[in-house]
């Protein structure tokens, strides 16, 4: 029996084979320093557990509305407007299971076949592949290394744009580089956008980790909001990646386009977890608080850790969970061209486990240089240093040598 | 702002309309009957609610694999397989967010543009707006009502069937009108499968709503497992509708072209809540032993007093929990032409809700009679005999006139 000829175009995530990978070694009775994911190892906090026995316990296990319960609707609205100065009602949130179905309906709302989309690479993996499932062109733009972290390639973008560049995928606190764009580079993004009539997918799944300051988004910028919608997860800020819950957050016309696919795809998504996010959103802070407080400690100790190491120098990023380092001079020490040989080395001779820019999207020629991911949201600070400490050894081997 | 122009081909489901109508007509004070739900006012089983808890405690909130945990892959395989008399493992399973998600993903799987599907008509609507939404040409068939209930219109699909048909969606135990093959019936139509080469998408969403004897499927008879993806659901079972859980059980070609679409999409569904179904599915069945002796009360009672009306007669359905009462003469007898006249007539007149053939579908151009759907899976027996008395009298003044 045949399948789809289209299922040709449709790409995967491919770190999961780094998880299988890991778990492998680890199978062998090693004990696996997990650096690969971007899963969270903190406990939901408990009065959204609670709220969640309640919400079963008061009978919200039937169906509720496609879009999501008005009182969900409208807590993230409150919320997500509030932290943005934008002004948000329920009716402009459209509840998912998830923050990544956000992608895919995005796209299949506001994307002709044969259109343009610009988005980040290195990136979500899954971009890439909706655009080109759904018969977009896929049109990479890269960043830049500073010594404070990484810039938007914002020259590289301005020559991708073409007459049919339709829409602009931007993920500031971004995944796997942890860059923020600077208010400057911000505005100059959205000016693209805006000249060039551009529909804007904001993927701020990692707005709520942010280690000081406020964090910003482009929509809140003049001419934007109308052109941009927002996507927001319940899974990193309250460690609640197994729930699945999310939204998109943007105009009526194309939030409206979002609910009829819920419609169509999933129905609703469950009941009971909207209950509980209500007072997830707009009850007692202190468990999304303590788990900031506990992903700062890991990002501290695994920067000053990395930046131990002979060969790697890395700035602190403000926000995401995720570490990006340069390690093209370990990787000519070692005499390696492929960064997977790297990662697949120090699996076996440290236990460390990571992943690699050749998991987040195409490589584009331009690139030189080798980077490597290490997310710190699913290992201790103890074992952060444990574990660095073997990658040190094994990453200095070659310089030393 | 543009949308996508594809969007204009996405249907949705008009009967939230319906449900919009009633609470709008409830908000002024009447009492509603609502026969229009498809959804279930009884609770999820205690030991499922129990087990809930205890996954969420012992800390299984993080992310599981996308194509779902093994141990309910394996739970479904067997559960499934052992009622089918079919050899099913756990990679032939792919956890889904419902049953719903199964239709898209289906056609995403085995159909290309083009490609004409068969489906029921009346019907689920989500799968006429999938096909077409998709770039598939929809094909409806019929019913053809009989002294017993509804037999499929055989000779219509084989009419249809053409050298571009490459899909037939059938579901046995249907929605709306409750027909139930019998296995001569389903021969008949496993053969045409088979001789046409054509993709089954065997809906059995209603296959354990079954209140006398046990169900067969068309996945069991010879040459039908590898063309076949069943629609499994927790949500009727288990009245679990709105916690969202199912799956794609088939052929592993097409349930890994499931799971890369898990991928792509939502991730994975969740984690807790697959936990707890394992015990759903193999633990203490007394829960949703009892959810089907509340629904054969219910039915005993509707189909009872809708029997006592003038001008209707109709067989008790052995299965769903849905009737699909024949009311072309009521319609006669009123002077209307349009059924969803009748609908809102009643419910201003009766405070009785419910759904129209016109709710399931485009109607065909053979179609003369007229048909209304009651669901009884929402509203109890007392309320089911008030409400149903009420609508004797309005129904029968045009008769008595």
């Amino acid at each position: 029996m045949k399948l789809a000829a289209q299922l040709e175009k449709l790409g995967t995530e491919t770190a999961f084979a780094v998880s299988a990978a890991a778990a492998a070694w680890g199978a062998k009775g090693n004990k696996i320093y997990p650096f690969h994911l971007g899963d969270i190892n903190i406990p939901t906090p408990e009065n959204i557990v609670e709220a969640t026995r309640k919400a079963i316990a008061d009978g919200y296990t039937g169906y509720c509305p496609g879009a999501g319960i008005p009182e969900l609707r409208a807590a993230i609205a409150s919320d997500v407007g509030t932290k943005r100065q934008l002004d948000y009602n329920a009716e402009d949130v459209s509840i998912q299971p998830g923050g990544k179905p956000v992608i895919g309906k995005f796209l299949v709302a506001v994307m002709n076949p044969g259109d343009e989309v610009l988005y980040p690479n290195p990136g979500y993996p899954i971009y890439e592949s909706q655009i080109e499932y759904q018969g977009g062109i896929s049109v990479p733009y890269g960043y830049i290394e500073t010594e404070s972290g990484f810039d938007l390639d914002l020259n590289g973008i301005k020559n991708a744009i073409s007459a049919k560049t339709r829409v602009l995928i931007y993920n500031n606190f971004q995944n796997p580089n942890g860059a923020q764009s600077s208010r400057a580079e911000m505005e100059q993004l959205a000016e693209l956008a805006i000249e060039n009539d551009l529909w804007v997918l904001s993927d701020e799944a990692y707005f709520e980790i942010q280690y000081s300051g406020q964090a910003e988004s482009i929509v809140s910028l003049p001419g934007m909001r109308e052109r941009s919608v927002i996507l927001y997860t319940c899974s990193k800020r309250f460690a609640m990646t197994g729930w699945r819950l999310g939204a998109a957050i943007g105009p009526q016309s194309v939030i409206q386009v979002f609910n009829k696919l819920n419609t169509n795809i999933e129905s609703c998504t469950t009941h009971f977890i909207q209950r509980a996010m209500v007072e997830a959103i707009e009850g007692d802070t202190s468990g999304p608080d303590a788990i900031i407080d506990e992903l700062r400690r890991r990002r501290d100790a695994a920067v000053a850790a990395l930046n131990s190491i002979a060969g790697i120098s890395i700035a602190p990023p403000d926000s995401t969970f995720y570490l990006f380092p340069n390690v093209t001079r370990i990787m000519k020490d070692k005499g390696f061209t492929d960064v997977n040989q790297l990662m697949d080395e120090a699996l076996t001779a440290t236990n460390v486990s990571f992943c690699t820019r050749k998991h987040f999207g195409r490589a584009m020629e331009a690139e030189k240089e080798h980077y490597v991911r290490f997310a710190y949201s699913g290992i201790g600070v103890e074992d952060i240093c444990e574990g660095m400490g073997k990658l040190k050894s094994y990453f200095e081997e070659g310089t030393l040598a």
